[in-house]
């Protein structure tokens, strides 16, 4: 039974959405994990009230007095609230009581917490959150895309052996395409560190590594290589294009209200905007960790809550955090023998 | 009369895009212009020969017998071919002989062309390549957009200067807003780049500065500023967002396909697919030379370079360049007297 220790007081309207997506993914997803929420006893079993035909077999409510705010400075908080859902829910992972941790709160926090509490595998400097980007033939995985807003080559070059390994054991995609993110595709193009990680990474036989490419290339796939699995860049413009792609859905809203408002209404619009809708996205794993540590956006729906957990288990069930370690500590290139 | 040089043999389908693109811009835009066609003569009488009636008393071929290719490197280029249509189309300018110069070929030799034999203003380093992103309620203008992939703080401030002349004389914005393209809106967020620059355009009292501004608030706008008029980013970041930005048709029409195919062929999709059809977008100015140069997608239709033709006239009209030196040599902070 896989174990996950749910933050139940993260998100904008916590309790209420983790307990309801606590209650779908224990309806909804196969029955190989029980759920820990952590938080404040009574707000959680007044949300648990309105859902009386609930599995408390698989759901044990685990107390915490404190809760971390969306605007505390992370490092501080994660301190000072040891008795706070993050710290608690964290610290559960830590002790072995837990083999995962979801939370829809203070990014920084989760990422701070997540550092101190799980520790980093052995070549990490620092973790990185990845992001799933809607694509036509499936997600594409970009990190690092908030986490650092520097980065090193050495960092960019991890990016892409840990996004490989949680493409692989994740995604489904037992060899997944890696792609640097770029402003051209010729050797001499990018920053200093981007060449640099470009140079290295062509050199790495163990990744799928299909060289620069541009922003174009990232959802719609490359002109030759097509669908490009792992998206490796800084979390600066990582950042910036996670949200800007988060944005298009209000875009198109926007557009088509003045040009053609009938349009919208139409039932074939449908499955375009849940394709850009991320309320659904099932939260960004944060890898690096040892461990399993998922952050959901602080306005995730029940849905997002449910998907965060599925991806936990899944995460979980394929050792991604063993196979990471692994991946770290092997030699760049394959043995040719 | 308002005299621009075009590179005949700049794009990928030149010189018959060209040609087309300045008997559209002769016969369409107000007659407060003359062209020079500038390369192959007997190529562009070839094309000019399909529009008989087009008014050659506003058109003029000037002889070039060399062409840079895409691939060429930039410098190399501008100093061996001496009678390229580029440099002959540049040197025009600087001779006093034309006012602006458009130009589909080569981006990097546009940018090398025009820095080397125009010149910069005083106090910029690095001439800047300005995109217009489509918005919901009129273009966003994002430099830079892939001149400069490293910037320093000081060229940052300088986009945010140089960008608001420029809203300013040919978008048509009185007090155009300034966002810097940002993780975060608090001041500590981002690169030490980046927050190097924000602090000290808090202290620029002639831009609108409105602060740090997220992906998410690129064309959809600021939550509370609404519409942002400049945004202002390293050619790195602003990059991989244009050409992100540019797949968006392409990722909508794959999504369409594959989910609401009837849709595709509704009409009322058309004025979404034009809004985001880059195509007819009028090349990108390069800002902080001493002239007007108008940077075109090597793809461009005639369209965009009746375009490009429009806003070269609109900024030579506009005694844009004039302007960005004035803006340049002006103190940070207005008096308070």
């Amino acid at each position: 039974m896989i174990r996950v220790a749910l933050d139940a007081m993260g998100g904008d309207h916590a309790p209420a959405t983790e307990v309801d997506g606590a209650v779908l993914a224990l309806r909804e997803l196969p029955a190989n994990f029980a759920l820990l929420l952590v938080g404040l006893p009574e707000r959680i079993e007044a949300e648990l009230a309105r859902h009386p035909d609930v599995d408390r077999s698989r759901l044990t409510v685990v107390p915490a007095s404190e809760v971390i705010g969306m605007s505390e400075k992370p490092i501080a908080a994660i301190r000072k609230k040891q008795d706070s859902s993050l710290v608690v829910g964290l610290a559960l992972q830590k002790k072995g009581l837990a083999d995962a941790s979801v939370s829809a709160g203070n990014t920084g926090a989760i990422l701070a917490g997540s550092t101190i509490l799980l520790g980093l595998h052995e070549g990490v400097d620092r973790a990185t959150v990845a992001s799933s980007f809607p694509a036509p033939d499936g997600p594409v995985l970009v990190l690092d895309s908030g986490a650092n807003v520097d980065c090193t080559a050495k960092e960019l070059i991890n990016f892409a052996h840990i996004g490989s390994v949680y493409a692989r054991d994740v995604m489904g995609r037992p060899n997944p395409t890696v792609g640097l993110l770029n402003v051209g595709e010729e050797d001499e193009k990018g920053t200093a560190v981007v060449r640099e990680a470009h140079a290295a990474l062509r050199q790495h036989t163990r990744i799928n590594y299909i060289g620069n490419i541009e922003g174009r290339d990232v959802v719609v796939g490359h002109p030759t290589h097509g669908r490009i699995d792992v998206v490796v860049c800084d979390g600066f413009v990582g950042n910036i294009l996670l949200k800007f792609y988060e944005s298009m859905a209000k875009l198109l809203g926007r557009v088509l209200h003045k040009e053609s408002p009938g349009l919208l209404k139409s039932p074939e619009l449908g499955p375009l905007m849940r394709f850009l809708d991320y309320s659904e996205t099932g939260g960004a794993p944060l890898l690096g960790v040892r461990g399993v540590s998922i952050i959901c956006h602080g306005s995730s729906t029940p849905l997002a809550i449910k998907n965060a957990i599925r991806y936990a288990v899944a995460s979980v069930h394929a050792r991604l955090s063993d196979h990471i370690a692994a991946e770290l500590s092997m030699p760049v290139t394959a043995s040719t023998e």
